[in-house]
């Protein structure tokens, strides 16, 4: 069987556990590591191609973007030209009928296939969420994240100026509200009363309750275990109370890897262009033969 | 908007549950309703073309067959070859392989779309149990069913001779183990013995735990409530301890209905052939524009 040869994009924290998703795949091999630095290497990739740039790799079918989510169209981009398929797990919710358009285009034109915002939320959250929908058409779902660790909200805590080290904590209220728990190291000459006023006007905090604590160590509270509890009470066709609830206790960043090297896969399924995880049929996602399949989950 | 025809096959507890989710569907109309004894018509079908044969009706777009399971592929062939797509709640697990294979088909050469088994489990179920399999690789998924009324095991029992009236009860015992509570009512002239050992021995029961208790009147015990808990334990790439969680309590025939109509809608957004309800990308089952829908739901 040949076997799909990924590129990881970024080896930060997704990248390490998206190398740990693809060993862990029997139809996946690693075409390469594309990293700013690539005289950078850590102890496990040292026995793969490390470069600065996708270009610079042989044969890949797929780049697995392990980027913060703002450079994903940027990086997508070049890998659709390139023509390679790509997988992200762009993460900021009113953004994302965007970036597929502008991916769609490229993808089109190059005749490769992008699947984006493939995580857990965006990602099989939404999934579920869109089968809610679907089951009792009329009514509300709740999404309620954690606690845990928001790797998004936690990236961009540290994207602020004077931020040397952060934690985002993200606490359910119920009913989809949330409480951020956000916890920093501050650089020396820094005010942590103006710095703390920048995170909370950041968008990615602007509109939920924010605590904001300075920390000896972010290093020494940082757990990635999260959870999400997804909840919709409503209606099928006539009747009324129809009770839909899912539940995860995860290690997040596994998780989203596991979802972007799945995605990987579906990728070499489609059509060319630009999609969501939900306009993609669910067997795509996983690794066997259709018949099979079928007869062991249907 | 032209909104999509669709024909009624079977007018019994799911049919009539049809109704009602095919009348709060904004997309879609009713064609007419199929019944074997055409002039039994029920107050609430007066208003419609209630015919022998889906012959008979006109510009029927979707046949949602509301049968048996058992005679779900003589219908179906009937309707596609008609030029009628068709969806089903087909719920023999060893079976829906062998039926996509007859349906399919049959489908293509007349250039219709089947989906089948499109109910609760099989059906909703099995597109979560699948998103499991790709979200935790190794594990071991339980669905437990119950408390609550099987339709399916239901009918099996009505279907043995003996029986008047029957209602068989789905207790989860746990990793995925149940015990069958089954109450019926005797036809004069049988022995109980006989008709419970007849019973057990029907493959729907053979393998659980059956209990078969006679009562005075089944009709005083039915209540239409169900559900699942479906639970799995996983590993995502390399990472241990993976708690998937999907839990509903709802009213059984209503949401086998709602899941019936939402897969006919799917059967106009499909290449001609027979799918499970795994090989259809979630969005297609919802109603709605695909950027409005992106935007609420991703």
């Amino acid at each position: 069987m040949k076997k799909f040869r990924a590129a990881i994009i970024g080896y930060g924290n997704i990248g390490h556990y998206v190398l740990n998703a693809i060993l862990s795949s029997p139809d996946f091999e690693i075409a390469g590591v594309v990293r700013r630095d690539p005289n950078n290497i850590p102890n496990e990739i040292k026995q793969y191609l490390v470069v600065k740039s996708v270009t610079e790799l042989k044969d890949v079918d797929v780049a697995v973007l392990c980027t913060p989510t703002r450079s994903v169209e940027t990086y997508a981009k070049e890998c659709l030209k390139a023509g390679i398929n790509t997988v992200d797990s762009y993460d900021i919710h009113g953004g994302i009928v965007n970036l597929r358009k502008e991916l769609d285009t490229v993808a089109k034109t190059n005749n490769t296939v992008a699947i984006i915002s493939a995580g857990w939320d965006p990602g099989t959250d939404s999934m579920v969420r869109s089968m809610f929908e679907f089951m009792a058409p009329k009514g509300v779902t709740y999404t309620n994240f954690g606690p845990g660790m928001s790797m998004g909200h936690t990236v961009a805590v540290k994207a602020i100026k004077g931020v040397k080290a952060a934690l985002s904590m993200t606490i359910p209220l119920g009913t989809g509200i949330h409480r951020r728990m956000v916890y920093i190291e501050l650089e020396n000459g820094y005010n942590f009363n103006e710095v703390a006023a920048a995170i909370k006007a950041d968008d990615y905090f602007a509109h939920d309750e924010t605590h904001i604590t300075q920390v000896e160590s972010v290093d020494d509270l940082i757990d990635m275990g999260h959870g999400v509890n997804m909840v919709r009470k409503g209606v099928s066709g006539s009747t009324q109370n129809q009770l839909l609830d899912f539940n995860m206790k995860i290690n997040n960043p596994a998780l989203t890897a596991q979802v972007l090297v799945a995605s990987a896969r579906a990728t070499m399924k489609q059509k060319p262009g630009a999609y969501t995880m939900i306009e993609i049929p669910i067997i795509d996602y996983i690794y066997g033969k259709k018949e099979d399949l079928i007869k062991k989950l249907v």
